[in-house]
């Protein structure tokens, strides 16, 4: 049981992107240090930490210096390397659970999870080689997608095979590594739920949100859901299972499917702050960041009230030239993330737009 | 003429403390570099910037070298001293101008600027001697205040003399330097405006704040103030006749008397940020931070509308012991600065409690 750290106590981030600097941010203001490993010197995060181990995420003895120097240990993305993390975790307390990081690294075991505990996702079938692919199509009939296993982000590693054509060359295209295919489910809307739990199982969750993606990358994400309150409860209760499940600590980002008859799958899940719940910052009095860092720090939880409605946007590549435009608008919260070139399909920031009315 | 600064540029800040901090990370927010010059490697500024110069404010090879690395330059509070400064303005923008720091560093020279462009200031008379006391006593008729032109802050500096009584050594007490008399003012509430003005002379300022001290300090910060639109619209255009006749770039603190009839008395001006406007961090999308860094920026001013109520709490010394109980009230925002040793009088944090309903 971690006990609540006292201020000036040291967390320890694992990755140093745009998540860790947000994380970096939001514990200076509840008065704790960071320190931050990362490969990259002027990473976004270090900017913004105390210190900075430069290092690989599977460097022991960067883990181990990040470990004698942290209170706590946590990270800011799903593919740190689990092995050498272990050697962390014997130190001082990782949240949240490495078992968390092994269901949400290779999507056959969380399918297999998420079945396991009773929440339905789209039907599946591993595939470890090209003579399985037909199989599976025949198994779950219709158009589907095959997908790495491990290693995939933002569209990445993913290939589509419609029902009926060929799939040669398929499975190599992707790599030749372990994949899933998973048939492609018909859906409305597609919706994600950030929430939050402590070692104590205190669980608090922000309204349910609605995402659209461009190009397999979250583009826009709007305050609240239009669905249901119903949908929105079931959602809510479906992301507090899985971090009970897991023994989960901290904030916890879960996708669902929404069928037109109102039907739950879910997609994926984050173990770590969730662009999804970027708008948090800007509609919220407690951030995601803020509430993961009280999480992992062992302290309670804030409200995960929101004050207004809102609608957050990704800029992506050269969307940050519309920087000026978005800084002449009021009720904008414009957050940046100190990367220094703008490559096509690289997150540069967000812009928060609310609106009020909401009355809480 | 400032263009507006792109992202990546570099804002260099003179001063460490609890504000460079928080400029700071608004400046990181908006994809800026900063560069901290203060005398304390581990001030709590420096635990956010990107670099520190660790020098004093007088240092001119520290303020050449902050110069040369930043392409504009603040500072977060108004004792800089104002020669070693001009070297720095001559290479680059330094925002507010230091004319405004003159003004404020100076209380005979402050009432003076004030009460030349038709502000009002309780009585005062300036007094270099204690012999000068006598007649300036006779000249204000009533309690006294008697405080040192230069350097004071948080009530240090400054001494009462009750009308008929001796004050024989007051002067001396106050360290034999010049000062300033000025006559007790009955007034029904204090209030300040955090205003913003831009070089090219934009103005915004957020709605006029009701403020407590106690033993000096600034204890409670709630907004609205309770006095009447008229009052709260004289304030504010008062604080923009005040940018204006600076030619003031950033933000500034403008603190009142408000008298029973609703006159307005000036007390003093901060050139910065100021200690009574970090509720808007909380209440309001733009806070007065980011507010600050924009306007030195170059960049548009945001909204000053605030979406929520608010009381601003200071956390100062053994106050910190309420953090535990801070962290379980909804709908609060704390903030800790980031200091190892919680000695009395010290600034340690705030905390914002919102209420809703306001409903713009």
């Amino acid at each position: 049981m971690t006990s609540s750290l006292p201020p000036g106590s040291t967390i320890g981030i694992i990755g140093g992107g745009q998540l860790g600097r947000m994380l970096a941010s939001a514990a200076a203001r509840l008065g704790f240090r960071t320190l931050v490993l990362d490969p990259d010197a002027d990473c976004p995060a270090a900017q913004l930490a105390n210190e900075l181990i430069q290092g690989t995420y599977d460097d022991a003895a960067a883990l181990d210096r990040l470990a004698e120097a942290s209170d706590v240990v946590t990270y800011e993305f799903e593919n740190v390397p689990v092995e050498p993390l272990r050697a962390v975790a014997a130190r001082r307390s990782v949240h949240p659970p490495i078992e968390a990081l092994e269901v949400a690294q290779d999507r056959v075991v969380e399918k297999a999870f998420l079945n396991g505990i009773g929440i339905q996702t789209a039907p599946w079938r591993a595939v470890d080689d090209p003579q399985e692919i037909d199989h599976a199509l025949l198994d779950l009939r219709g158009d589907c997608i095959l997908k790495t296993r491990r290693l995939g982000y933002d569209g990445k590693g993913q290939a589509t095979i419609v029902a009926g054509s060929t799939h040669e060359g398929v499975f190599e295209s992707l790599g030749g590594v372990p994949a899933i295919l998973e048939k492609k489910v018909p859906f409305e809307r597609e919706i994600s739920v950030i929430a939050a739990r402590t070692e104590s199982g205190d669980f608090a969750a922000f309204d349910p949100v609605e995402n659209v993606h461009r190009m397999g990358i979250l583009s826009r994400s709007t305050v609240p859901a239009a669905v249901g309150e119903d949908v929105a409860a079931r959602a809510v209760a479906i992301a507090r299972t899985i971090t009970e499940r897991l023994g989960y600590v901290g904030v916890i980002g879960v996708e669902f499917f929404v069928g037109t008859d109102g039907t739950l799958l879910v997609n994926e899940i984050a173990p770590r702050v969730h662009n999804s719940g970027h708008w948090t910052e800007a509609a919220c009095t407690i951030s995601q960041f803020e509430q993961h860092i009280r999480a992992v720090a062992g302290l309670p939880l804030g409200s995960a009230e929101r004050h207004s409605d809102c609608v957050m946007e990704n800029l992506i590549g050269s969307d940050v030239e519309r920087v000026p435009a978005l800084l002449r608008e009021a009720d904008t919260l414009l957050t940046l993330y100190g990367k220094r070139e703008a490559r096509a399909g690289r997150k540069m920031g967000h812009a928060t737009r609310l609106s009020r009315g909401r009355g809480v």
